[in-house]
């Protein structure tokens, strides 16, 4: 356990977004003791399964990671449209819970709702000292050079994706095997067994 | 069958370099009709297993791609104090195989031999049409936008890469896994089963 | 002719872009049996010529490389405002055509409609193991390593251009002396004798 | 004081390489109960001060800031003539210090030995889960997004610095200035006092 | 004095960001007889101070510069949902002084309408043959490697900074501070004093 | 004229590299009153044409744009070999002619030579605050920002290329072309008629 527990804040533009690009070292936060909340900023409405089914998924796959959850309510596929908003809202997300730590999309994403949540989360956390970014499947030119081992946790990362039963119906094996490649291969590149990888935006070490 | 074989040049430092950056692609380059080789600049000698091993592994691996193979002779960890015998070397390989295609190490890459390789290669082959550079486990940032699926190809692979006996004694499994692990995820970015990386360098398509 | 022809979408944000990055590889495209679509997003309504006139010049152009013309209608200089809109329609042309290649804008472009063209079709393109980016007289840092040899088709390109009378008025001279030194010069850069540049967003090459 | 103390090396070519790139790190890692060794590559001997001045300089700035100091005894200006023997050298030396944290020069420095180093680090480190590499007064293009607040041992950097006396005699304010306002705006962008800059290779971040 | 005065047109969002990032350079295109716009695009309204104490303080630190101003009056916060407006405004401007130099923000700044304006600009100036871009508090990964000697007018710069009294209330010296040792760190990079920094986007040299 | 003369000293590796690189902007200096000076460092003694030949050639180049020669003596293709002897060699350069603008090749190149010449330059020149990189043949990922109108320059670069009578003996026609095609895209790019094309390394502006 930490001695002194931090405060951990995830971004993410859609249900099951955080969970892909940094659930396990969400589970290895709350397993050291830190408070961990994840910030969904859309129903993920636009995609199969309807509000009510994502928003009880999210909230199983947040417990099965100790994390609290929180909704950001914008509207699936527009969240640049409300940019200045977005900025506030999670600002205020800020505040509240007092984040020492925030993660949120890599910038270079083709997804137009990662990008604006990748930026204005960067906007959001100028004044915070730790701020990486996280891989997802739609980004492009992630070139990590920060990771964290999650060799830990992985079990728990799987059991929190396969919480959103609306989205793995078909597809289920084929994105836990991708999810099992992606961490080998980031485990490979960091010398750990699996890995998460990020890249810094801003990170002040401990020393 | 390509209706038109081409010449396909596969350059790497040591002995098993070229089988774990592009063996998939060179297998399917074999299977497609095209003539391929691979120069391989070192003899490896510097690690486990002697010179004569080596060399008979080399051979076993690449007879199981269907290359042909020919040595640089040059001492193992110490390639960049030939820097100028080096592109001699590569360009009078590529003007006598007349090679069309060229595959050789990225520039960043944290071993001293894959980086002298790299360069002198992309001297060497400045008036070839296709460069291609492909990934090592010493890469580091490395950024691919150019894949070859190699699902068909990837079990010659892993054979090419247990002929090189003297290498995997113990190792064999991990080195297998994290094989399959990259291959796993490149396909993934590359919406194929598995998959092969490459930064070009310098690649004129054909359309 | 190629011996299973593929369907080829290129995306531009308004008339004559399409030419003008990548209207040579088009045309070699259409010669080799290949089917083209251009999907052109605005009318260019808010520079010199009126929309019919503009729909006349750009049905011309395309006829001129061998390509089907499909309309995006959405304002000019406005495109961000319709970001998902956007995504949508190159989705659905995208699954209309059965794209197998798929050419757009660079996303580093001081336009704010191609920079809007590149995103949303990277985002539509998701799927698709073909997707380069083409340069245009607002890119900036574009750095291209993939070329095709236009050289066969820099006479239908420069017909193609000319198509767009209501734009090239007094500075006709003065564009296609441009094209022909951007031609000469990527021709130069990937040792062909005339050529198109691109940056690939993903490139699943055939071997 | 950390409960799991660490082994940190810092490698550097020249004395006060490593002081003017970390020393402020350095003497947090030794102020927490890590163990820190120095790695100086050459004597320095090409510059102002004969090599018995510059290894009791040295000495002493290593003293100061709480490190072991070992000598690497290659020539001073020549490093990159010795590649593999450096290697060998530093991989020894992580070795026998059991080395959990590298510290070395950035890879992009307009000073050979520099970037001989560096390279050499990278390479000798590739088994490390924590390798960063500093900032130098010939870094350029340095781009750093990982941070180590000094406040607290920015006195101390200093002291190690001017301990290089033969280095500093007329210019002592200057370089002490120039400390000061890189410390204040390194501070600046990570949002704490003073801090240390740091482009990281490979870190596997403890959560 | 210049022979050949030029006209130098700065753009910023807020009042005071273009103080911050190139208030010594615009001092010194005074100095030297050049004609000298500031373009400011907002009120700031949406910080501390109302809307008519910031126009007089940007009244001031403009005068101080010995710079005219132009307001763009666009909404705090909001500047993106305006960006056609935003680059009819920037272009109109550009002609209506017949700018030879323009200056802006660097389009990598985690403040929206930093990005807003820094890429419109881009756009607005492109045909003009000198387009730099400015560092901000909250730009990231900025990369100088074009800089101006501010020596002499660093100390105008700080008079224009005092001007805006509503935002430097409690934390004046700090932002004092601060643009002291970022004016010395750029300084010291580029071998001069102090200095501006610049990342190029045109600049057509005079030699 | 220039009212304040500058000297300026251009570095390149081969007779004729200078002149391919910058050749018109050397031209422009030498009109404005500027001293110019050129350091050859080897004579292309590997290449066709023997070394008196190609002496008194760059000679005629040199004299044709108005610029002192001093030669290197360096081996042709091996320079990598001398990188301490390199740098100083320049730096005694710089010194005698009090160069206070560098040009020199990009880092980015495929040839050994140009490469070691390109870092031996960046760090003897170290204390200029003008240092600029050029363009090459074998330059990649060449991405500039900087750029000098050669219109009235392009006919004297063409004159001094074709002193270098052994290289261009057949293919003269060809680089001329290039040589032609280059200038015009760089042109279009920068705005202005031709331009020679520059990547900074550190340039500090007057204004």
């Amino acid at each position: 356990m930490n001695t002194t527990p931090r405060s951990v804040l995830a971004v993410g533009a859609h249900p099951d977004d955080i969970e892909m690009g940094c659930g396990g070292t969400l589970a290895r936060h709350a397993a050291s003791g830190d408070r961990v909340t994840m910030l969904v900023i859309t129903y993920g409405q636009a995609g199969p399964g309807d509000v009510r089914a994502r928003m009880r998924e999210q909230q199983d796959a947040s417990a099965t990671l100790g994390a609290d959850l929180v909704w950001g309510h914008l509207p699936d596929g527009k969240v640049s449209n409300h940019e200045l908003d977005l900025v506030h809202l999670i600002e205020s997300t800020i505040r509240e819970v007092r984040a020492d730590v925030v993660y949120t999309h890599g910038v270079e994403d083709t997804h137009q709702d990662h990008r604006a949540v990748a930026l204005a989360t960067l906007g959001a956390a100028r004044h915070c000292r730790q701020v990486l970014t996280y891989e997802s499947p739609s980004s492009y030119g992630f070139r990590p050079h920060v990771f964290v081992d999650v060799s830990s946790a992985l079990d728990k990362k799987a059991d929190a994706l396969r919480c959103h039963r609306s989205q793995v119906a078909d597809s289920r094996m084929v994105d836990l095997d991708v999810l099992h490649h992606q961490a080998g291969y980031r485990g490979f590149q960091s010398r750990v067994g699996t890995a998460e990888a990020f890249v810094p935006h801003r990170l002040v070490l401990e020393v």
